[in-house]
């Protein structure tokens, strides 16, 4: 793990110094006092000859995950103040911190039959991707946006939203945020809007969805690059239709999978054709039973949700059984492959467009990976 | 019309010519001869006060076309050659080119009952909008695309295509292709495919829409910018229901529309959020009935077909009653407006995106325009 | 020639016709009425194989230029009305159009002593080559720009522009405009300035080049994208050290040059990092003497001037001895190669940026080139 | 501090607990055991109403800096393992990290006389600002570049590069790298080159100069766009002469400064246009004697050391006079505002280009900025 080799002499300095060890030794505590830190020391740790995450990979099991949303239901209300039923899931790695990843927030969100999220707003971009339930509706900037199962909602920065449930079962969310960066970053900017929703109707589509979920088609009076799309949902019936028409098509002998029995979609902004999110990418895959995915490493991090199915993560090397609702972390360039035993559906999110966007992106994949 | 106020003495000299006269006649020979031409003499043609087109406004009665569209399908075969049974649509102002505009060919295609229209390929942009008739495949790169009323399809730059007829009725549309500013420019390529079509097959939808007409949905394993989209077909069910709910919308008192009682959508690239086509750009317009647009003008031409419904387009100040299947041409920076006597449907296309490119497109509308 | 080898019905009509050719006939003189033309009678001429160019390769000789440009400052006034004494090159090829290629005007413009070229402005887009005279400014927008030998001046669309020479001596350059794409899509506007000049002062330096003209810096009070480069003028004394220093590492054994003894440079905006202008690219290039340029050929036409130097153009298949002063011509796809006797230096300009930025370009080069 | 204001249960539970206490006691223990952090008590952190970064204004004396250097260069060798002499300035917020700011290290690199620092890369985007000294050239990618006082230099992510200074004389500069960054999010590569430089020449000027150092033109054979500037070395006799002619056109009454007395430039990547770094922004700033900033604000961090002169900035309301050699840092959203005592050349290198990419850059200015 140790990258650079000599050591150098600063290091070396121990009892029974000699005079220039004594001299360093003062250095030292001067660099200290002026609030300088010298690069020789530390420069294996700073500039690694390959990314060395402190975080790990990690899965969740849904069958813990969610009785503890569920518990917190009875326990903690949901309002002003506290602003969400969330909870994070905490990268053992990262020493503490709320984290999934260095650069991504997920967390379990728990709405109880009847309850109300009041609106507020945040720079950091949101999405929800919807595990459970049915009858709550997000309200974004004024428009009630349905959540069902399957279903990816969008949140982007600086959108007033809050959440409804009009029924009498609770509803149960993945949310992905990239609060890690705004907080590492400082860049985040937060207020809070109406305690009551600014909409508390229930319609079957939100009004963004009916101008803009249609397939290449754009309403001319709205025309223009954004930032982030303007789908608030993208809708698990067309989601599940692309994949199932993308395996059809490899029946058929035709190209469309990532690999043999693999398909994948994208989550797109349609005024760009880039990620729905500036700062966050998200696919949906299916992997047909007994596919094996080829293993990869790509700089960034991921997490991963299982949708339906069962299957084995491989990631830096260990295996993890998952299946239906658990969450699992791919840390930057670690070694990865997917084993579907059955058909496996998953969510996925990366911070892959931040590094992009930097040109800090790589990927190597086949064989000598990893090496 | 006269731009420039100051005649030159050049455009002065006549009969009883003064010595300088005659100086300068020979100088104007010598000019000829040397393959010069002065701009003093010719800048008020050049480089006028504002577009000054050559091409007219003009409207084509589809009772007119129609007729003789079928008439040429009873009496001039489709096949190798003459590669498509296309009727250009002829500006009269220019001056007899087969062009509806400087820059936009249009032609009304006709293909009879089990007609093959063979395969070529051609660096022009093209599309096809569907009038009439159900039952004839195109096959862009041997991907068949069954064709239908109101439905755009799409011809990119350099992909193979053909067409066939299954069936015992004639199909006509409305071809659009950027072969004026190919043929003006000298940047046109052209060759030819098979003589049979490479697919014969019938599908209900294309393998393009399969992977691509999902809204806001991308194919991971195809992801990427393309110069036009890769929807080989956008289907009026989709149109249609998105014009329909930018009406909605606005009778619920949301935004959406273009004007009052104006719904429009575009046809984009899903990859870059552009238009459809790099040159050409292509939007469907719905009018309640008893709507007047705002009179605006544009540079650049565009080009109109009525898809239903009966109205007015006030062209450059003159009126030209307009319904279903007439074609109409809006020269650049006409003034333009339309009125609609009962809900009218309208598909258009333009050069807008070429003169975007290029930092050339302006627009004016409201009080004031024309002037 | 022909590129399609069907020759369809309709064309081998004649006389003694039988009945199915005079039921054609009758059609066709239809279609006539109706403004419509059939695509298959045209085909070959508006679809070919490859560009077939009206523009034909050709070479003005400066020894018959410039006399002509002298005479003509003797004989004909410079002033509003009239606004400039340039003389366009007309391709004999292009039937009498004062255009050097379908895009490209390019014309000898020709200041005499102490005279004033009025103000205006114009959406074309312009340029100024320096051949001769040193003493004549260019005021853009209201900055005096210095016209040397070698220098390459910017009048962007829509910026107010006149000259003034303050000498005894008159001034010659190359004037380049995107006139012909103005004039054939209808996008051209045009306005006058004042009859005098509004800053009469001759600086050295443009106030532009004080602000913009910093290898690699920006003002950061004027950042931000622009269609057309804020450099007002290009010096020949960068110029020419960017060719010295790219042959000067060709003979250190270093990458530079575009082939073997042959440098260029591109004249580009800084705020983008792409040509200067949105429409027209302009290069300049050195030979060294004995250079053979690889042959090829690319869409879209270009000009080239000698600045200094003897050599030969090679433009499809057909020889043009070329010396300083002398302009030609390079049609869209035609072959072209150039023989350096001694050093060459030339300016060029193309229409190449539209044709990328639409996605029209191409360009062969190497053996089997021109097939 | 506190942004939001309902104190949620979770927090308060103490001694003398109710069975909800007891019970929400027990969840947290769960929570903790699964991994998992409720958002609901650390919202206010992790979501200010605005930035509050744990980076606080720091400024650093050259008087205390350079002995310091200087210091190390009597006792610690330069060489393969510790790679460079630079001494890392630590925020004093930043908890003993060798960051600047959250996302930038700014370091004092110090060569001795004839000194070699040996090749390696890395991902990292790396530049120098040169303070002291003359006669050290860095290699970069086999390239010698002259650096000389106020000279910038660039090592964009992935070139090898080291350093030799050929002088009996030390050689001081700031160096600027975006290793903060790649260390949070796990982005960075590294790979040692050889241990001699591969080309000990001392050439005035790099080869990169000689081809990308003329302003506005482009060698095109090597034409483009790239990630960050093929510009190796941007000069001091250049920055300095574009500062000056900003200051001398305000005295001419014309616009080019940021405002009154206030001239800067920016450092750019001419095949984009852009910054010469894809994370880092560097600009060069001069007020004359007695100029007053405006004070603003904006997301995101940056490092200034003053080139010559005397002045004070004021950093979130607190004063720190500064001069020659001086560095201090602005966290993000900190108001700021320069005064210069006589005139102030300054560097500055910021993070901003990162925050543009993601659409989370926001500055304010001018009245109730701060609020």
């Amino acid at each position: 793990m140790t990258a650079h080799t000599t050591v150098p002499p600063a290091e070396s300095g121990e009892s029974g110094e000699s005079g220039d060890e004594q001299e360093l030794k003062a250095l030292y505590e001067q660099f200290g006092a002026a609030h300088m830190i010298p690069l020789w020391t530390q420069i294996d740790d700073l500039m690694p000859h390959r990314p060395t995450p402190r975080a790990v990979p990690y899965r969740w099991k849904w069958s813990e995950l969610y009785p503890l949303a569920q518990r917190s239901g009875d326990l903690v209300p949901v309002g002003r103040g506290g602003e969400r039923r969330a909870i994070a899931l905490a990268n053992p790695g990262l020493g503490g911190m709320p984290f999934a990843t260095p650069t991504l927030w997920a967390a379990i969100q728990y709405l109880g039959p009847h309850e109300v999220a009041p609106e507020h707003r945040h720079t950091q971009n949101a999405f929800r991707f919807i595990l459970e339930g049915e009858g709550v509706w997000t309200v974004v900037n004024g428009d009630p946006v349905a959540m069902r199962r399957g279903d990816f909602l969008l949140t982007p920065g600086w959108n007033f939203h809050g959440h409804q449930n009009v029924t009498n079962g609770p509803m149960a969310c993945l949310d992905g945020l990239d609060i890690p960066m705004a907080h590492q970053n400082d860049t985040g900017f937060f207020e809070f809007g109406p305690d009551e929703l600014t909409d508390t109707s229930t319609p079957e589509r939100s009004r963004a969805e009916r101008l803009w979920a249609h397939p290449g088609l754009q309403p001319v009076a709205l025309l223009g690059r954004r930032p982030s799309s303007p789908i608030a949902a993208y809708r698990w019936e067309h989601t599940d239709r692309a994949l199932t028409e993308q395996l059809a098509l490899e029946d058929e002998g035709h190209p469309g999978t990532v690999e043999a029995g693999h398909a994948a979609v994208r989550f797109t902004n349609p005024t760009t054709g880039g990620d729905a999110l500036p700062t966050i990418r998200a696919d949906f895959h299916r992997l047909r039973g007994g596919t094996v995915t080829a293993a990869h490493q790509e700089v960034g991090s991921s997490v991963w949700q299982v949708f339906t199915g069962r299957g084995t993560a491989m990631i830096g090397g260990v295996e993890h059984g998952v299946e239906q609702g658990d969450v699992f972390v791919v840390p930057s360039w670690a070694l990865f492959e997917l084993r579907a035993e059955e058909q496996l559906d998953l969510f996925r999110f990366s911070d892959a467009p931040v590094f992009e966007a930097l040109h800090q992106y790589r990927r190597a994949s086949g064989t000598g990976v990893g090496a």
